[in-house]
């Protein structure tokens, strides 16, 4: 039966990106685990008791709405609290500028409804959020995926990729997923320039935008691109195209995001919306408008940013005090990861099986990587492992990077050196 | 700035539907306004006390979990108990053939990516539901029509259409949208018989088959399809998926539907449902599940039978105390909506134009026909009218039909006959 209909109808299977893991993500649940490896907030700062009054508020005062279908682009009290929230940032942003989305990941599925023909390119960081490729891989993407250091993407390496005329430029400036790292200011500035000087818009991925743990605030590319709007330096329309959500400010389960884009872009959206699952969820957006309404949700951010902003401390701390000097990793000033670059030539699908046995996960680096094509490097991040610091307690993830840095040292004795592998 | 970007950067305008009915049903929120043209259930028999319940009790005893991260396929216990229900109407299926889906819609849109190419046919009855052609339009679907009749699908037309290979039938065999009409028994078998014949898969789409107020039950095509598997009468693997949906037993503000599939076509669309949300609300998914259980729902759909009933039968009555002989409607046995013929040579640009005047909305029949292209009829629906019956109360129903008749009969006076409209 497993492949019967696939091949009988000749179902699509091209474009569905491997469920990798998916399936580890299930071997994560056995009792005893502890799990670096989803991006999962901590369920014990969920405002359950806020969540509770806004339900019964909302059934109490307007269930004749709640429970009916709604607009596509959304409700439009929760739109204009966004805008008024993102305001706070220098985000400029009115109702009709901004679109409700099922999450986050339909905001990606729909930029790549808009955007990407078959074969078009997108042009990623290396690396890059495994549900962004998973959504545009659909629409028959190709990639041209620039790396990331400590100071987020290389923009001194954008120009050649840019002349070539990707469709648009995914980037995550903030704590980046999965490697943790900031676009540093200087780079904002000339990324924006970059993508005016070219005519490539920008999609700019910002969950985690309000989850800083230490310095300051840096202006996001979509109100960098409205400043030189305003300068009228040759500009004629905006190129940011800015998406956020709620899951990792209020709770991943009430699948609540949003774009923010011009008018026009808002309006095709809407229509692709439409035909993709009509509108997000009335209750849960009436329910999320009472939740984080008068101010609740800015007295919940600094809650989360202090509850993480420990647990990043002490993965930090114990990164430091178990792992061998060869391995190194990145400083996340905010966010839920960080990424672990282990010497080359670890064969990480062994690294993996021993954390396991040690019952301890996390996601293998390969799996964040875009497929450039069979000229491209391929899986570049064969020794790396993201690590999720928000979900797991303090006590859990110092115990966990114990396990973890046991299950490295095994096979760093063991590893060949590089050119040995070579003579294999 | 409206088009700035669409040209500026090449977004896609190819495969987006008007937005017509939208912009439509937004007129009819107008004060004093009877609007028969959406397909919204009446606010009146959601099942606010439960709902209220069901929140308190998930928030109560579940909340890390409904507030998280989810698995794609859905809710395991809702899962099960949508297997359970549907076993009632014979229909036999496990917790792998169920995926939860963020309303029918999505269901419509996973089943597009996972069939069609650009290019694909899709078969479709004419008219059909205009949700599902702006689902498959995104993948560049073509169309075969075939009218429907009062017993539903012209199963007699069938055999050419099939002959030239499309990719799957897209059928709603209960209380059509929007003709109302019920597929007999007789064409029932016939269709799943020539199914098989060609090898061409069956999407059923049943999201009203509850809502009968008259005459027995019929069985479903996956019902059919899996009866003949087991007299092993050259069947080898079942040729129906079937989709129906929580939006009008529980709610549509929910955006909870489902799909019941093989197992392995299941595990694609998880795949692909991935890409698209990641996952339906955790949260709601709890919800619909406490509200539904033990037996509820059974209950809640009797109260809906009766309401809904009722309005249908004052809809008939007032279409005959009101509507002139010439025309003419279909008697629905269930569901939601019914068809309204006018004589041929209306300018149904002007009856609804007329309508709004007299402060009552329908939808007009031309939204419901795919496009076949060039050869085709095009939009043979020019003389008919959808009518929603679930949403307005019977004493609005009958001022709404006399309305309508009023803005009709003005028209059909001044209609030309067909004869001299062909000497224009």
């Amino acid at each position: 039966m497993s492949t019967a209909w696939t091949s009988r109808y000749a179902l699509r299977t091209k474009g569905i990106t491997s469920s990798q893991i998916r399936e580890l993500l299930k071997v994560t649940q056995r009792p005893g685990m502890i799990s670096f490896g989803g991006g999962l907030p901590a369920p014990e700062v969920f405002p359950v008791q806020r969540f509770e009054e806004a339900c019964h508020k909302v059934l109490t005062e307007k269930a004749a709405q709640a429970l009916q279908y709604g607009a596509t682009e959304g409700y439009e009290p929760l739109r204009e609290l966004i805008a008024n929230n993102m305001s706070r940032y220098g985000i400029k942003a009115k109702v009709e500028n901004v679109l409700i989305t099922s999450g986050s990941q339909q905001a990606l599925d729909l930029i790549g409804r808009l955007f990407i023909n078959r074969g078009d390119r997108v042009l990623v960081e290396a690396p890059t959020y495994l549900g962004a490729l998973q959504a545009f891989n659909i629409y028959g993407a190709e990639y041209e995926s620039v790396p990331v250091d400590n100071d987020g993407l290389r923009t001194d390496l954008l120009e050649r990729p840019l002349r070539s005329g990707p469709k648009f430029m995914y980037v995550l400036p903030n704590f980046q997923n999965p490697a943790g790292t900031t676009l540093s200011e200087g780079r904002r500035h000339q990324l924006v320039l970059l993508a005016d000087r070219y005519g490539i818009p920008i999609v700019e991925d910002d969950p985690y935008g309000q989850l800083r743990y230490e310095g300051e605030h840096l202006p996001s590319l979509v109100v960098l691109d409205r400043e030189n709007l305003r300068r009228d330096n040759g500009y004629s329309i905006g190129n940011v195209i800015y998406l956020s959500t709620f899951s990792k400010t209020l709770a991943p389960g009430l699948r609540l995001g949003w774009i923010v884009a011009p008018p026009d872009v808002i309006g095709k959206l809407a229509q692709l919306k439409q035909g993709a699952d009509l509108h997000t969820s009335t209750f849960n957006q009436l329910v999320a408008y009472e939740v984080a309404r008068d101010g609740f949700i800015d007295k919940h951010v600094k809650l989360i940013r202090q509850v993480y902003g420990e647990r990043r401390n002490v993965m930090l701390l114990a990164l430091e005090e178990f792992f061998p000097a060869t391995v190194t990793w990145t400083h996340p000033q905010g966010g839920l990861f960080l990424w672990v670059t282990l010497p080359e030539g670890l064969d990480m699908k062994a690294v993996f099986n021993s954390a396991l046995e040690q019952n301890v996960a996390f996601v293998p680096g390969d799996c964040f990587y875009a497929d450039d094509g069979p000229g491209s490097d391929g899986r570049e991040g064969s020794h790396h492992m993201r690590l999720n610091f928000s979900n797991a307690a303090p006590e859990q993830i110092r115990e966990g990077i114990r396990r973890l840095a046991t299950a490295v040292k095994s096979h760093l004795s063991a590893a060949p050196k590089k050119e040995l592998s070579l003579q294999l």
